[in-house]
């Protein structure tokens, strides 16, 4: 067992070590022209200046929330006294993660520019490789913490009996769960604001207005719109992924701890090793998938495709197969617990797979449904707003019900498919066992799914390089090439990521409510519906506090976790739509005012539109993130535990639905403008074309800023209120 | 007590007696030139052959679903032999209501026109008036069929006691809410498809590309957009609100025979009678206050919207108080019920009215948001469309709040503020019908509020015609006011119906439990959660069912849900996007194909494209609503009674939240373009006012198609739910 444990720590040093391995190759490579030089230094300063902005106001909430904590954990004792060091730690990491990932894009897309010039080949192994870098280091540092707060915590905490400790210890590891989620929540928003206005300014002046190709030099927006590029998609996206890994392997470890309370001390320490064991296994095959994925001097696109492919599947079919051994070693083959909760994780992973297809299928241009939406342009931008949004609001359904199918198998498997005792005490808890797992699945193979997802941006910012520098256009078809494989790949990384999202935070309102047991149980002697706190199970707490579907306070918190799936969204949207009015009449003016932009003999402006991304993420980014960190709270100290148990679920329901609306629309809008863009319908600068513009602009907040950190809020909002549950059982209005 | 009852009858034939005086009135007026009546005739024609096409459809669906019922009911048992008859009935009588309405707004637009050729007064008093036919025709046809089925089911029905008797009445009686939902929804989303196939396909062509006015007689879409007004708006809206009207107040009936059950078959009968009494005494209120209605010639705008606000204010106002007054004479002052349920029903009116202002703030173009709306135009159609979501997804925040404090007020009202024991199984069902009888409070004033609605769509119309008659433009300012004060008005009552809506579907979930307990108490001696059927209370069946919040069937109901929500929004604004797509086309190719058409020589040929919008929206209808009644069918079967909880609470939160998006976002571009037309920003036929156009051309189906058509699919998910609860209990896999 302490080996196995010992594997975890192992794994983790491997993805940091080859994390290096692979940005030390990528910083070999050559950078380029003097030119390549010189804009790739400009896009790293506006990122890096960019993120050490975000990271100070972050920094600045952190403290706040940290000492509130600390009041609430050594003033009033509702609290575990690890919760303000653990949410510190969480937030630390997951900064980090995000400021490698940027780091190591910034440097990497020159490189890949320049690589390139030489071949596709070695474009692809460039930006893949810094994709990896990424990658590894999300789930490296992810692992290394994780393990190590349970060694701190192992040895810290005391309890009366063993059993009682290992659920204190994960359920405190929660809280640095929600520290990831907080830090992930800032860094999407925030990255999200600044990527759109930047993108929807330049897009609206340069494309619609004047007639410019993306990332023309002439437009002074282009440089925001790069950086923008690494902040939100390379430094936001990686702070969120963090947050989701660790998030579904601490709520699966706070699960076991709870499931096999009643069991015996062994059982809750194999359901706790488990998720880490899957994870530590998901990294060995990640690192290993990684050296296949390689092409032939010469490749086409179907190849590389086949090849980046060939990588993910490989892991994935391997993870799966690994599962049934790690939880054979963890588990032992005695009863069927091993290859039960083995399927468990199977269905899991199956639904990530149909997300990531369902995905693929609604947004790619190799499909009906976008080319339909290419089409409706022949009626104007209104029809192809209307048709889109209606793909969108359609495409819910697979996913929805792949996710819906994994929650009912994940739990039966994990019950033995005992139905007919379902929702008896053990069952339950140990069911939800199995859905909190299948996440863990879901996730385990990240390190290479996040590279092909991180090497995309990469590629797009290679190609502005390229473009702003004027090299040979076929550079530029090179790092098309490239980018449009990225979205494609990028769709079964969103599956597994919107999935997994769904399955941990189911877990977490398990979690809830066992944070609520602690909390109670730390008053001597106190009993959950006639029962000892300790030993009381979910069902106890349930009747405890009357969350029963039918309890006005549950029912209204539903509707408010509904609402607030929105109002996230329209708050960010808003942001995005003032951030680029703004910076549309930054551009517009320096058309006006600077002589000689468009014909190339004057320089625009760049460090203003930098600026201006900056200020105006920075500042919209506040709101939504403290109203999804407040109203958990509000609701738990108005309508109690029967109220936040209704809000999460709200949230959750209605969170998921609207993320994979907004995610798809937004990306079937982008690939139809493509898709016309390839010659059909009038091609370049026809009607159609500048009707799927429109289209494009208003799905860039959707699929990157809004959609995305819906992901967030979800889990968010569990978390705030497991670490908030003290004072939720010991105020509460209703 | 039976007098009491004799007033409701009293009161729907007092209601209808109106309908026919002002109907009478309405006719007596003339119609104009020649031109006039033509084009009155033309629109007449065209709304007449879609309705009857439509109710053929419809009918043979209803003969299907009656059919399948009773073959339940007489072959197998399990559900009321009433069940088919009541299904029948209740589409039948929507049908009518939404035929009269229909007919009296086609007889009325033309007479509207031509008065408001003598006076704007005379203008507002025909089309107010005609109004008021359809406001009347609802409530005074659906108190009569209530009343009507009461005594017939009161005369026919046996069972054991009295008390078992008022439950199986009431409940039975929510089939006929069935048949009233079921027809509305095809009312709404076959209407709804046909308007907005119209509106935007004219739109589109007409004022984008050629630059045509609104209503201009040269474009061949001109007519089909008139007629989509009648019968999506008027027929459409009528057949809505007649359901939501009977849907409140039959299930307010069901709560009060199911939790008063226990106390005594007399006070059952009270609160069976208290929602019918209400809903007597706002129809009397309701014509009172239409004949306040009246303006001084020469009025101005303000004075207009000053009048017609004193009308629906003193109405709600009067409602309130004589709430109390009815209230204190069902229940008697003995103890303090009658006080507490009506503020039950205050909690609700005032929610209603927050809701309505806060619909106006945030879509009319007084206030700040739609004014901002407009000034995003300045950067392009793209910017509007983001901002508009944002708008709309913002906008959900209050009314959400409003109505969560509406649902906790009421119910604790009705439960006198005992927090503690809130969730006692006698609390739960009488705080519920607290719930529900706000929502009957809320709609009690239909009769004016409607009237206040629907005289809108016959103003607009009365515009078309006046324009395509090429009456003096004086007449077309007249009947632009009159629209514009009944888009005003109008967003009051859309807070009223929305509000009901999602307080009626709440008390639907409590009714559906006592469906269950009634399908299993056919077998004779059977238990619930070991107590005698019908004795047990709303919580035993959801123990018995295992319904825990963290039951995956639930939870997996709770994600079904939410996707419904999308899956049915989506369906239909693609569905609007294909039938607007032929119209585009159509309309070009007479522009290219009929020679003149453009210069006012040639005659459109305005059949085809009434003949497009009735095959299209006929064809397209059909998916969206069979959808609707087979989901909460198939999870019932395979989840059980604990997945058609959660499929419900999930439909309920994010369907509310979701229309209330949709019609604030569409209110708002709509409302945003009008105000870009009064003037601001460039003012008509700048590239501001286009891009508020590619606003408001999205805004359409948002607005008149999906999102309306939501609160009805919210209320009918439910009504199947309980009209196949035997199904369900009889057979499911979970």
């Amino acid at each position: 067992m302490e080996n196995l444990f010992y594997a975890v720590r192992c794994a983790s040093v491997l993805a940091l070590a080859f994390a290096v391995i692979f940005y030390r190759q990528m910083k070999k490579e050559d950078e380029g022209t003097p030119t390549m030089r010189q804009i790739a230094q400009y896009v790293r300063e506006g990122a890096m200046a960019y993120l050490t902005q975000q990271y100070k106001i972050v920094l600045r909430v952190f403290i706040v929330l940290a000492i509130f904590f600390a009041i609430l954990a050594y003033g009033f004792g509702v609290q575990n006294p690890w919760v303000p060091f653990a949410f510190l730690t969480g937030g630390l990491f997951s900064g980090i993660a995000g400021f490698i990932g940027m780091k190591t894009a910034t440097f990497a897309s020159g490189r890949t520019a320049n690589a390139c010039r030489r071949s596709l080949n070695s474009g692809l192994k460039v930006a893949f490789r810094s994709g990896a870098v990424m990658g590894l280091t999300v789930v490296g540092l992810g692992l290394l913490d994780i393990s190590l707060w349970f060694i701190i915590l192992n040895a810290c905490v005391t309890e009366a009996t063993l059993a009682q400790k290992l659920v204190v210890i994960t359920t405190t590891m929660l809280t640095f769960g929600m520290g990831a989620s907080t830090q992930a929540l800032f860094a999407r928003v925030g990255g999200g604001i600044y990527t759109k206005a930047a993108d929807v300014g330049a897009d609206i002046v340069g494309k619609v207005e004047s007639d410019l190709p993306e990332d023309d030099p002439r437009n002074p927006a282009t440089i925001a719109d790069n950086v923008g590029d690494n902040v939100g998609d390379v430094a936001g996206m990686g702070a969120d992924l963090y947050e989701s890994y660790c998030g579904s392997i601490l709520s699966t470890m706070a699960l076991g701890a709870s499931a096999f309370y009643a069991v015996s001390p062994e059982m809750q320490m194999k359901a706790i090793l488990a998720p880490m064991l899957i994870a530590a296994v998901g990294v060995l095959l990640s690192v290993l998938s990684i050296f296949t994925v390689r092409t032939k001097e010469g490749a086409g696109m179907s190849q590389l495709l086949k090849s980046m492919s060939f990588g993910t599947n490989l892991a994935a079919i391997l993870s799966g197969v690994a599962t049934f051994g790690i939880l054979a070693l963890v588990f032992g083959t005695g009863d069927n617990r091993w290859w039960q909760l083995s399927c468990s994780v199977l269905s899991g992973l199956i639904a990530g797979v149909v997300i990531g297809k369902a995905t693929e299928y609604y947004t790619s241009h190799s499909y009906r449904p976008t080319q339909k939406l290419a089409e409706s342009s022949q009626t104007g931008p209104a029809t192809v707003i209307i048709s889109g949004v209606g793909l969108g609001m359609l495409s819910t359904a697979i996913p929805v019900i792949a996710i819906v199918v994994a929650i009912v198998l994940s739990y039966l498997f994990a019950i033995g498919f005992d139905v007919k005792n379902m929702m008896d005490a053990a069952n339950l808890s140990q069911g939800l066992y199995g859905v909190a797992i299948a996440a863990v699945g879901m996730l385990s193979t990240l390190g290479i799914t996040l590279a092909t997802d991180a090497y995309g941006p990469i590629a797009d910012n290679a190609g502005g390089n390229a473009q702003m520098s004027e090299l040979e256009p076929q550079v530029r078809e090179r790092t098309d090439v490239l980018d449009a494989l990225g979205n494609t790949t990028a769709a079964t990384g969103k599956g597994f990521a919107i999935g997994s999202a769904a399955l941990t935070a189911l877990a977490l309102l398990a979690s809830y409510i066992e944070e609520i047991k602690i909390a109670i149980g730390r008053t001597a002697g106190a009993l959950i519906n006639g029962v000892d706190a300790a030993s009381a199970s979910i069902l106890d707490v349930l009747e405890e506090f009357n969350v029963s579907l039918m309890n006005p306070a549950v029912l209204a918190g539903v509707f408010i976790g509904s609402m607030m799936a929105f109002l996230f969204c329209g708050l960010t949207m808003n942001a995005v739509g003032r951030a680029a009015s703004k910076m549309v009449v930054e551009v517009r003016r320096q058309f006006r005012e600077i002589k000689g932009i468009l014909t190339g003999e004057g320089t625009p402006d760049y460090k203003r539109c930098v600026e201006i991304s900056t200020k105006a993420a920075q500042y919209e980014m506040l709101l939504p993130s403290i109203i999804a960190i407040l109203v958990p709270v509000a609701t738990g100290v108005v309508l109690g535990v029967a109220g936040v148990l209704g809000l999460l679920i709200g949230g959750l329901g209605a969170g998921f639905v609207l993320a994979v609306f907004m995610a798809n629309s937004g990306g079937a809008w982008d690939n139809a403008k493509k898709y016309v863009e390839e010659g059909h319908f009038g091609g370049k600068n026809s009607d159609c074309h500048h009707a799927t513009v429109v289209g494009d602009t208003v799905g860039d907040p959707f699929k990157d800023t809004s959609g995305p950190s819906l992901n967030i809020l979800i889990k968010l909002m569990s978390m705030v209120s497991i670490v908030m549950a003290g004072l939720t059982v010991g105020f509460h209005l209703l």
